[in-house]
């Protein structure tokens, strides 16, 4: 491939200040008292989120528009308008206990990128695109990477829309509370498939930063399985009830977990197996609980180990649950995903000219490009994230980073836009 | 001791119909979808059930008063009415999924029978008074039995007015609620020691209906020890954080609790152990849980277990915490105590000249007659419960056995009145 006489200009264009400010000013979005974010899906602070970057879209001159799902998205025009554009983007929810990075530097990477090839002067053939998906996290409404899902699979939408939150609010209710907040925000229909997609987003875990790596290369996303585990026992006084004639359903999850933690034992520390959620009723210190619900979080980069621990975990939950009755349902499945191809390509080019220190590395989250890579050529690039903490309100990440990040994207997007 | 020629006139005039049915319209306050009862202390429900109280007892011409920690008084005058009354009662309040019986019986109880008094034609030499204490439950507030505790010892009443709810709502600002809603009712001081203090209850266990008994004469109440355990760990990302940087709070509270049962093991089946609030933070599926909040309810009728295991909880708390931090508090105490002299005596004699079948029997559950015990004669009687199931909306008790025990009280309260 012949480089054009554009690459390396759009870069020069990316504005790290300015990337960092937009980072500070969406955090307000949210801000928890421990500096962190808890900006969930559809809720005021992320219709806040989404009016804020409307605003900095439209200011830079980049058209607006939503679709059934509440996918976002920001568009630069290309000299063939008619042609799938590129997109990248990432998502503006959080979870409860969310950091400032996670999904919405995805966003503002791809809408600095934007405005640093506007400002290079660099016209692409084929329009770019920078999307924010609708509850990437799963936290409010599960599944997660909810909106990529509906972009890939439309006929899902229905199914969706019907899911409800803790509250019991379905997603329909909160989509339509969205558009009335953006009445001047137009429609457009569901899946017009990009001609590739790439994704940018902290690592979330400590590789890069122990391995003093700028940008990694993502090879692919591990499959994850997730469970809800139901223990129904007896609510019973804690004062007269013997032990022989409770069902304690505390003491039997407890049980559980133990098995559940032996089952999932990996000495290469390569499974990923969180117990998230653990909700106890009726919870008052004097009763004997009868109703415990938990959440099951499994990933492996290997299906097979998926699939055959996975398939165990509902014999496990039997055999300790004593005298309580156990429930197991399996809420949703992604199978391990590769990105190869044009995408990653172009990205460890961008990287190479750029001469930033990377390295190849699979994602241990999950992310909305393991719903596009059914669709069209995808890929991501991580930057690093402090002692890889992420999902928590001390997430942090160098200004430094950001904007290697963005460097990486813009330059990779003139390229797949042009080529 | 002589019968008197008022000996069994009270007891004829209970009325099993018409305390059936007060305990049928007292239900409705706090109703829930399985049958059972919410009605914790000082809230609308509560309120609402002192209300419908207040008014049979000002049908019945009984004067009603209230005291600053929010005990409510309904009196029926004595020959001699500066004496210090008999007392009987118990609480309006329950678990936030009660029976409809527990607590309240006490109060219908006592009510019945001061109207079968009345109906007899007998004037007692003292005053007779049937209370309501304020939040024996404690799952709103903690400690339970508060409104006891501050009428034998004024002096905590400042302590226990800025406890505050899980909403941040003190015992002070919910005491100003209760008294807007009866600004009719006069206020009385605190600590007026009554010359006797009877309970009536549910047995809220198994042993009288397996014995086939109607009355438990009840010789004491077993010992408590109660304490809040706060593990700490860290919040992190359930897809990328390997398990040897993971600071799960839950897989830490949940070896804890294994080893908890471990010390509490007990062949004879004496020890009541029980984690009935167990709250894990942020709760995301997604997130490894940095922060876990449980409960123990230990209790046994020794004091030398009590101690002893008790002061192994924290120990074993810490054996068990791994790499999270852990802060364990004790947050009530309360030491076994017994009943004897005249108050069960009273007891015994009427239930033997009903000719209902009884036994003498501990008490298994915590009840304000362990505070009343402190500073008069004090007894209490229990009636069976079905399948012994209490805090818990199945909770049943048959129209039959609610009467014997209201008999067997309207009996002992004439007798520890006149004599």
């Amino acid at each position: 491939m012949q480089e054009s006489a554009e690459t390396g200009k759009a870069q020069e264009h990316v504005d790290e200040a300015r990337l960092w400010s937009r980072h500070v000013d969406m955090a307000r979005f949210g801000a928890t008292s421990l500096g962190g974010v808890n900006r969930q899906a559809l809720t005021t602070e992320e219709i806040d989120g989404r009016r804020c970057l409307i605003a900095w879209a439209r200011e830079l001159g980049f058209a607006v528009s939503m679709d059934e799902i509440g996918n976002l998205f920001i568009r630069k025009a290309g000299l063939d308008d008619t042609l799938p554009p590129v997109l990248t983007g990432s998502h503006i929810d959080t979870q409860p206990s969310g950091g400032r990075f996670d999904g919405i530097y995805g966003i503002l990477a791809g809408l600095e990128a934007m405005q640093a090839i506007g400002a290079a002067g660099i016209a692409t053939r084929r329009p770019i695109e920078v999307v924010a998906w609708m509850n990437e996290e799963g936290s409010r409404f599960s599944p997660g990477c909810m909106g990529s899902l509906a972009f890939v699979d439309p006929a899902r939408t229905t199914e969706l829309a019907a899911i409800k939150d803790l509250e019991g609010t379905t997603v329909a209710d909160a989509l339509q509370g969205l558009r009335r907040a953006f009445p001047d925000v137009p429609n457009r229909p569901l899946g017009l498939i990009p001609s590739a997609f790439i994704e940018v987003h902290i690592e979330q875990g400590p590789r890069l930063e122990n391995a003093r790596k700028t940008i990694g290369v993502v090879t692919g996303i591990q499959g994850t399985r997730r469970f809800v585990v139901e223990v129904l026992g007896e609510n019973a006084h804690a004062g007269t009830t013997p032990r022989r004639r409770r069902k304690d359903a505390l003491l039997a999850a407890v049980r559980i977990v133990g098995g559940l933690e032996r089952l999932m034992r990996d000495p290469a520390d390569v499974v990923r197996f969180t117990i998230g959620r653990f909700i106890v009723s009726p919870g008052a210190p004097a009763v004997v609980p009868g109703h415990v619900l938990f959440t099951i979080d499994f990933r492996h980069p290997d299906d097979a180990v998926l699939q055959e621990r996975g398939d165990q975990i509902e014999p496990v939950c039997r055999k300790y649950a004593a005298k309580c009755h156990v429930v197991v349902k399996q809420v949703s499945r992604t199978k391990p995903v590769e990105f190869v191809g044009q995408v990653p390509e172009a990205i460890e080019r961008a990287t190479k000219r750029l001469g930033l220190p990377y390295m190849q590395m699979p994602s241990g989250a999950g992310h909305d490009a393991q719903n596009l890579v059914k669709v069209c050529p995808t890929g991501m690039i991580f930057v690093p994230c402090e002692r890889g903490i992420s999902h928590n309100e001390a997430e942090n990440t160098k200004p430094g980073d950001l904007a290697a990040g963005a460097r990486v994207l813009a330059e990779s997007l003139v390229d797949l836009a042009t080529h």
